[in-house]
């Protein structure tokens, strides 16, 4: 092992193995963990607790920074050890344990979870399990390819394992950039100005007697398994560019845009990679996860900076950009959550805020969580912080799912995450509604018109005439309203309409 | 009239009758207006409008700062002028108009209407009519008992009418606090790290050129119609006070808890007033309007500072505070909307926000706005840029409504505007619910067994019941979700459950 990975003194005296760490972990613990997007969580701590609960039965409260990858949260919930878990994730099986109400899911922000810690809103945080690419002489930890919640969790735990990966590359040191807003009523301005601000440190400050163990590991993060672009995400990149372009002439944005966020997953990744061939130069990025494309924009030079919390790749753009991570080094900077989604900031920087949908009502409400109402999908992430705060809201979504059974368009939102006012634009692939500055009569026709699918475009018309021949500012037919989603769950397809 | 009031060379050459400015007014315009919870609207050119819209019908886009005071919305309203109007209203007539889909209204977090006309999202505002109490030598407006959205407006409008009001208290000039946020991208943090933070200027600055007409008026604004506490307010305020009590004991507020936000209104003003016998010192308050409240806060030495976009007091309070202003001087500031409700600074200062619902469900989604999902009652208001912000969002409301035809706790909401993810606290006269770290399946038999008014209890219970026996992380029956609102529309009562 080099020197670098770890520089505190008398370390070797914390070394334990991964299963010895596990057991500092009590039952009933509140624990936070690293990771977040598949990026950056601990690796062998998690699977050791696993493999101990399925003899000696256990469970605890898992806080993240959001996704785990290497299966972690599958194994964790099979094991039992879930009682509790926030603020997000993406895992089938847990996934699954969230809707049967064996897990308490608390779905939150991100950028808030480490707020009510610090507040003491969410209890006391027992232990936190950190990976590391390295320990600095005052035990600072230097996180891997993600920040996430990992700098309050190690700050505010009463212990902190660190998980010393030895195959992260040592060039992660310096990506970094750690700052912690300060205890309220005191707290001043976070001085983040633009994306490429740096206002803190390359590593989490720590007091090294509250390390309770240093695990050495050499697993991988998952790699991303966002797809390839196909025809529909390429239109919706194509008519989003559209739309870039026109904000451009009219003299609403300039040519470099301003910096963008963008989900995860394969369509946020194909609208950005749109970008690629868009006539736009000096962009920037104010996002949360980085995706290939953002390395494909940096690398084209068409961006010149990007800012995030973590960074998820595909195996082969991940060949490329850890193998040369100096290249990149004046134009990358991964910071805490609560600070890649402060709404403070977010509304500073005017973010251009590009997030999926899951479902849309005709006035613009977006269920970006609950399938029918009641399964949770995935979480509401950081889609919030952003979709609130930013210069632009814009949610995408295929206007189908599942072979067309459900249209994505529906009357009623079964669940509402993000209200009509936080959404100013919804693109799919059959075109783009534009409802800056309209009321919900207003803009009904047009998401219909522009964004529902065909076969479900009449139907939309029929409820939404029907609806207004009620009156009220937003018309519905209530006993109509959730129809569709009865329709879905009992036979199966919405299509009946 | 004194020659405090109009301090700019050569004013007499732009003075005009309202009759004279109202036809700068054309048909089609975008208009600013001055007003904000009924204090401080321009007073007489609407009305001069609505005049002469009897006989020359014309119609525009009227923004405000919020609800206005003097019946101003409804004749404009009956003079068929409001074609659309943004952000906020309160106004019977108005509101039926809306609610026929006769005026297009546009419902916003009253921090966003300035930052998107700044963005050029909202069209060019054509002109600004705005009252003053003085205008300075160089032709800068000094708001009266609101600033609203009159800042940005005049500074954005290509020209602007003074309505200078020789009624106002003169010891108003001095209140203000203007500063408006840079354009994005270049925006520098907004530097407010307290209530009595002091950081813009005194008056708006506005290039004198603009100024198109001043006229001289001499109306009062409408008085509160705030109500005093009813029993049932009484228990709200008791049961909040004891959880800030509780709060203070476990160390997660200090005595003098943190800013403090109260929408408008009865309930919320009744709670504030509990606060006189609670025992806290050093409190402040972070909020739009100041109301009665505030004051007898102030007066009893309980409140050391309160900040606001507006003053709205009652006929008795109002007699009191405005002939001693000066007595207040070092203890108040009002601040352009846009600050007052900034996503940024509310976070930076840690609001606990109370505002007032008018249905919840019993995962704590919450209704602000509309009627059985349909007829808005308001809008939004402010309670979106606290509610997802302050450090404790906290909802109030009496359990039921229309002497018990209506449970304000429902199993699914009509409506929302405010996600589970924004709602910390629920209150109603039965008790409080703390839903901070709960998971939906966890808030409800809480909400239920706290909140619920026990005519509906039951009919609740067996609703969640049957839910989660279907599974879900948001257990839902679709089919009798909205039953509730189905039998108030049909039968004028939901007690048939
Ligand atoms: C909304 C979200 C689930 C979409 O995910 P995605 O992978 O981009 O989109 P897909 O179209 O592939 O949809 C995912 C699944 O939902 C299904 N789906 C899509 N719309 C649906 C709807 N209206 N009803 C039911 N299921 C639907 C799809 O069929 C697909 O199912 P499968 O996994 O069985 O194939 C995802 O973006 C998300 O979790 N968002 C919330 C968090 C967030 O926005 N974070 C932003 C910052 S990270
Ligand atoms: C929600 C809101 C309408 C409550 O108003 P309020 O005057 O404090 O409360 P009340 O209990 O008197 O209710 C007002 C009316 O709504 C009715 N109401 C209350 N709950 C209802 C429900 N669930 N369904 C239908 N009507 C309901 C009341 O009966 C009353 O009717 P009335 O005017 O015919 O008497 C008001 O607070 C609001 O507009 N809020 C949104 C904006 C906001 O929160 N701003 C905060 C910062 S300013």
């Amino acid at each position: 092992m080099s020197e670098q990975r770890c520089r505190l003194p008398g370390w070797r005296n914390k070394l334990m193995s991964a299963a010895q760490a596990a057991e500092l972990i009590d039952d009933g613990m509140i624990v936070g963990m690293s990771g977040f997007t598949r990026a950056g969580e601990a690796k062998a701590v998690p699977l050791a607790l696993a493999e101990r609960a399925h003899s000696t039965p256990l469970s605890i409260t898992l806080m993240t920074g959001a996704s785990l990858g290497n299966d972690i949260d599958a194994k964790l919930t099979e094991a039992g050890v879930l009682a509790r878990r926030m603020p997000f994730q993406v895992d089938t099986t847990l996934r699954r344990a969230i809707n049967r109400g064996e897990v308490m899911f608390i779905d939150q922000h991100l950028s808030e979870t480490v707020e009510l810690l610090r507040n003491k809103q969410l209890g006391n945080l027992d232990i936190a399990v950190i990976e590391a690419c390295a320990i600095t002489e005052e035990g600072g930890i230097v996180p891997t390819a993600s920040v996430g919640n990992s700098a309050s969790f190690a700050i505010l735990a009463e212990r902190v394992i660190i998980e010393l990966n030895l195959n992260s590359p040592m060039a992660l040191e310096g990506l970094h950039d750690i700052y912690i807003p300060q205890m309220r009523p005191k707290r001043t301005p976070i001085p983040i100005t633009a994306p490429n601000s740096r206002i803190g440190l390359p590593y989490i400050p720590i007091d090294p007697a509250k390390i309770a163990a240093i695990v050495l590991t050499d697993g991988y993060d998952s790699p991303s398994n966002c797809k390839p672009a196909d025809p529909d995400t390429q239109r919706i990149a194509d008519h989003l560019i559209e739309f870039f372009v026109s904000e451009v002439a009219q003299g609403r944005l300039s040519n470099s845009l301003l910096p963008l966020q963008a989900g995860i997953g394969t369509m946020a990744n194909a609208v950005m990679e749109g970008l690629l061939s868009a006539p736009f130069e000096g962009l920037t990025m104010y996002s949360e996860v980085l995706q290939d494309s953002t390395f494909a924009l940096l690398d084209s030079g068409k961006m010149s900076f990007a800012s995030g919390s973590s960074i998820t790749l595909t195996e082969e753009c991940g060949a490329r950009v850890w193998a040369n991570l100096d290249a990149y080094r004046d134009r990358l900077v991964l910071r805490p959550q609560e600070l890649s989604n402060h709404p403070g900031v977010v509304r500073r920087l005017g973010v251009i805020a590009v997030n999926t949908a899951l479902e849309i009502d005709i006035y613009g409400n977006v269920n970006s969580t609950h399938v029918c109402g009641t399964r949770m999908m995935n979480g509401i992430g950081g889609s919030g912080d952003f979709a609130r705060n930013g210069q632009l809201s814009i949610f995408i979504t295929k206007a189908l799912a599942k072979d067309g059974d459900i249209s994505s368009l529906v009357p009623f939102a079964s669940h509402v995450d993000h209200c009509e006012h936080d959404v100013d634009i919804i693109v799919t692939e059959h075109g783009l509604a534009d409802l800056r500055g309209l009321a919900p009569r207003e803009r009904a026709p047009l998401l219909i018109d522009n964004c529902a699918d065909p076969l479900y475009r009449d139907a939309l018309r029929d409820y939404f005439e029907r609806a207004c021949a009620r009156g009220g500012q937003t018309p519905h037919c209530l006993e109509q309203a959730l129809a569709w989603h009865q329709a879905l769950e009992r036979d199966g397809s919405m299509r009946v309409f």
